[in-house]
């Protein structure tokens, strides 16, 4: 087993740094955190992970989640996990406090959740969606509806989580059939089931308090006749709690995540199942929106974690493991020499760093999203309307980055470990099989991928881009005052107008109303711009190492900050240089895979 | 369940029409076949895999091999298919008649073999190292070990392994350390304990013929003192089979290929395990090559056929699965519609175009490699020559390309299915699992690759390059003469002088002794050539696919050979359009992954 699975000084580089967090503190709705309560909570999060996480995540794998006499079983060491979420306030870490919560800022939220998912990528989800159950219902319930279900919540004494998808309609919310047929009493009787829930069912709650799509009898056809319901498992009456017929059909045996629950609901199984109207009737998905977009960053979030975990379990390995020798000048090698240690060897040097910049370069991207959210709870209203743009902008790209390039982060560390990587003895096998379904969550790549070539680039006609650009300059004009980087700066500008020509080729095809031409490789597009927009992440990196290591002399730091900046020149040389080949392929006409194409040619 | 796995009218096409494998049969050692003979054999394949080879990959994989009491079992199904396999002749049906083999065109055998792959991938290791392992005994071993071993193992009632991997040493056989110590009769007392070993144990053959690397006592360090040894479990004692001390101490538990047993063997131990010399000594590394080459294409082969199985079935999923709504011309999807079948999504259909171009392309480059294999055994000395060098450079490539890209192919197949995909109800999880060994199999992708640049482009000063640029040349020739495919031979022309622009960049850095400087990037330059490579393939198909339609009009054809050269259009587009980032990573000179990068860079 590795024993490291992260790496705090980065972590701390690029919080207070790289991304100037503690700018954020003392102000506002931030107002009562300094830098040094901060590094309590991080600090305080980190012996958790260390002490109960981090030592669970291989047996979670192994004896997986399983469904018995109409329940979902967790591993029994979750019990004292979920005790301890609850006790820690993370479900509303977040919140106000008047709602109950710590107010912390979404930035500190996000790295203590980063470490937690590195440490255990199968308990995050239990408590973030809890916190998204919640959040929905202070947001838009009644004072009842508050009152009777998130205190509990925020304790993780009831478990919440979010009831979209449906077998029949997968991704497409149009087509949810789950209804809801009002009462006299103003509730309504929920009927329908669905699938995938996420944490829908384990024993160390209470309750469950779920948050269902569904629609109101009578209710017009497609996205705009979803409701949301709260529906608890069992109703709160009084001090009982009474069955609501809520029942899990089924669990989902994963190929990874197997000891994070998914759960098969059912509605009205063997009596009525109460739902509770949230907000006003028809406005669901909007509702359910505000959640999926943290829903997204968090996913992304999760996939850098579990990248960052495989990244340094097979750095262990190739610090530890001795094997080949290095070539001699004759190109034989010397075979009275000791073994090498495999690390020495140029193409696991070159898989390590792909890992360690994939891994960084990500946990940037998510604390540059993050710090969006804070500018724009902090600022006043024309800093809220730039920062929500840029955030709408970004949040494809941040769920998906990490989620693709973390999947082949994943498989390099394991391909480190060679035929070692492939046994269930090492644990890489494990994060390759987890990190699997961070491209499908939450929206897979290709739906992000439409999300941010069909929605937010042209929104605002082009607004949130223009802003994204200016952010981007800075950090290129500040790589200018370094004579090492302002080649790497240049290098950024010019594949910023690599997009550009590629959205001067596209956008006439989405003016003719041919959307599904200008959308077709907006999968290749995402690739392209995740491409750029870490580079741009390691150039910012780069720059404040250049800065540290102007200002300071210390043998130790060094080292550290020479390592950004030879991982900011490994990532341009190897990842920015194919971001021409991207482009060409989205400028080039032919249209391959739209209708003319028959079945019949596969 | 899916219910396709392989597409036999591609195969066929493949076989017949763009390889011309019938010009090989009726001639030399194939005097005894013709096409008519070759697909009566090819059926009876196809027939063993519909009934028993793919309905027991599933099961397989969920009751994996386990070690229980000194011994691996694997699944009971597997029983009745090793009596098949041994019927059917598969170890020996390459051989010569003398050494009781059908003398089948290597071509003919590969592309059987891809069927039982495609429909099951844990199944044809154990008749393949069989057939390895008695190609050995065969070719340098004495007429007693011949005769002792050979006969059964050619019926499969005894199996053979390959055994070179130790703990310590992995991939570097230099630092073998298992050791023989001679005895007055001629034999050998073998000590030590080899990892890794494929089909190393099972409970339904009789006996297991070891083919063992180890040194004889006071033979010199490195490769050069590796002699090779014939162990059985148990020896052969007139009628009786008398405990040889060959021990199977573990099994180990893999991410996938579950029902393939991989053991831990110990030899001596509780007793003297004897061993044969095979050849002379100190030859062993070189024999083995002999057949490590044959287990490089096999590798490629079966990555092929994974790949080959997960793509039809996601493209069945994708026929089958309504999902979402065609956009219209306001970018609105018409709600009053009924969903469409996700295959009609644009993205949808690029993911399965890329598994179409992956799979086809790569059956073909196996083709083409053995068609060498057979040209070479058919021809004088010359063309021997020539087939042999073309081999030796086509080797890593067509073990790499098949297992590096079918992964990615794999990956798609999965993405297709959303979630689930992830879901142990469909098989794509467990394609996925049982790909990713492909790539560590037979020697790493980062080993194959330094093979490629270090040894066989420089061989014998660039001749074998030279062979197949002639080759790709003619294809290339072939394709002016069709208008609509012309321009793709100028692209890939355009390829080509890429390469050789990256090979004037790098030989010269060869030339300084530098060699670690030079082959630092092999892995870019491996992924290189793969795109290169198979787009030529896709060129010669493509060729052959539009005489085939100047030629005739039969609407059911029509479509098929269209699709080719769709097929071709899109590997170009989204494929060989890469090529040049690739180069552009090969041709720049910061030197990133070399010694001056400190391990606590990391």
């Amino acid at each position: 087993m590795a024993s490291q699975y992260i790496d705090m000084e980065t972590l701390r580089f690029l919080l207070y740094e790289v991304h100037q967090t503690q700018d954020l503190l003392g102000k506002g709705r931030y107002q009562d955190y300094d830098q040094q309560t901060i590094e309590l909570f991080i600090d305080a999060v980190k012996e958790f992970c260390d002490k109960d996480l981090f030592p669970t995540i291989k047996e979670m794998d192994e004896q997986p989640c399983y469904y018995k006499n109409g329940r979902i079983h967790v591993h029994p060491r979750f019990e004292s996990i979920v005790k301890t979420l609850g006790e820690m306030g993370f479900v509303g870490a977040g919140f106000s406090y008047e709602d109950g919560g710590m107010q912390l800022p979404i930035t500190i939220l996000n790295a203590a959740y980063f470490i937690m998912e590195a440490a255990n990528n199968h308990v995050s989800g239990y408590a973030g969606l809890t916190t998204g159950a919640a959040n929905l219902i202070l947001s838009f319930g009644n004072q009842e509806l508050k009152e009777t279900y998130t205190p509990k919540m925020l304790e993780m004494k009831w478990g919440g989580t979010m009831c979209l998808t449906e077998p029949q309609a997968g991704s497409s919310l149009s087509d949810v059939v789950a209804s809801a047929k009002p009462t006299s009493e103003g509730t309504y009787i929920m009927e329908g089931q669905k699938i995938f829930i996420s944490s829908g069912d384990y024993q160390y709650v209470d309750n469950f308090v779920h948050l269902v799509l569904a629609r109101i009898e009578g209710a017009t056809t497609g996205t705009k006749g979803i409701s949301l319901f709260v529906v608890p498992k069992y109703r709160p009456e009084g001090d009982q709690l009474v069955e609501n017929h809520v029942a899990t059909l089924g669990e989902f045996e994963k190929l990874g995540q197997r000891g994070y629950a998914t759960a098969h609901i059912g509605f009205s199984e063997g009596g009525e199942s109460v739902g509770y109207l949230l907000g006003e009737a028809n406005q669901g998905l909007k509702y359910m929106f505000q959640m999926m977009n943290e829903a997204r960053i968090a996913t992304g979030r999760m996939a850098a974690g579990i990248a960052c975990a495989a990244y340094y379990a097979s750095l262990e390995y190739a610090k530890e493991r001795p094997q080949g020798r290095k070539l001699t000048a004759s190109g034989i090698k010397n075979i009275a020499e000791p073994q090498t240690l495999i690390i020495n060897h140029p193409d696991v040097k070159r898989m390590l760093l792909l890992q360690k910049a994939v891994v960084e370069g990500s946990m940037s991207l998510i604390s540059e999203a993050s710090v969006y959210v804070d500018k724009a709870e902090l600022g006043g209203a024309s800093e809220k309307e730039r920062y929500h743009l840029l955030l709408e902008l970004l949040t494809p790209i941040v769920k998906t980055y990490p989620s693709e390039m973390g999947k082949t982060a994943v498989d390099m560390g394991l391909q480190v470990l060679g035929g070692y990587g492939f046994t269930m003895d090492f644990i890489l096998q494990q994060y390759y099989r987890d990190i699997r379904i961070t491209s499908i969550y939450e929206g897979t790549t290709g739906i992000q991928s439409l999300d941010l070539l069909g929605r937010k680039i042209p929104m605002q006609e082009g607004k949130a881009l223009q802003l994204l650009v200016g952010e981007m300059q800075r950090s290129i004009e500040a790589s200018l005052g370094h004579e090492q980087l302002a080649p790497y700066g240049e290098k950024l500008s010019e594949q910023m107008s690599t997009v550009q020509q590629v959205l001067t080729h596209l956008m006439p095809i989405a003016l003719t109303g041919d959307h599904e031409r200008y959308l077709a490789d907006a999968t290749i597009f995402m690739e392209m711009m995740g491409k750029v927009i870490v580079g741009w992440q390691w150039l910012k990196i780069a720059c404040i190492a250049a800065d540290k290591l102007k200002a300071q002399n210390q043998a130790q730091l060094t080292v550290f900050y020479e390592s950004k900046i030879h991982t900011m020149k490994f990532y341009f040389k190897y990842e920015v240089a194919q971001v021409k080949g991207l482009a060409k392929i989205l400028m080039n006409d032919q249209n391959l895979t739209l209708d003319q194409v028959p079945h019949d040619f596969f």
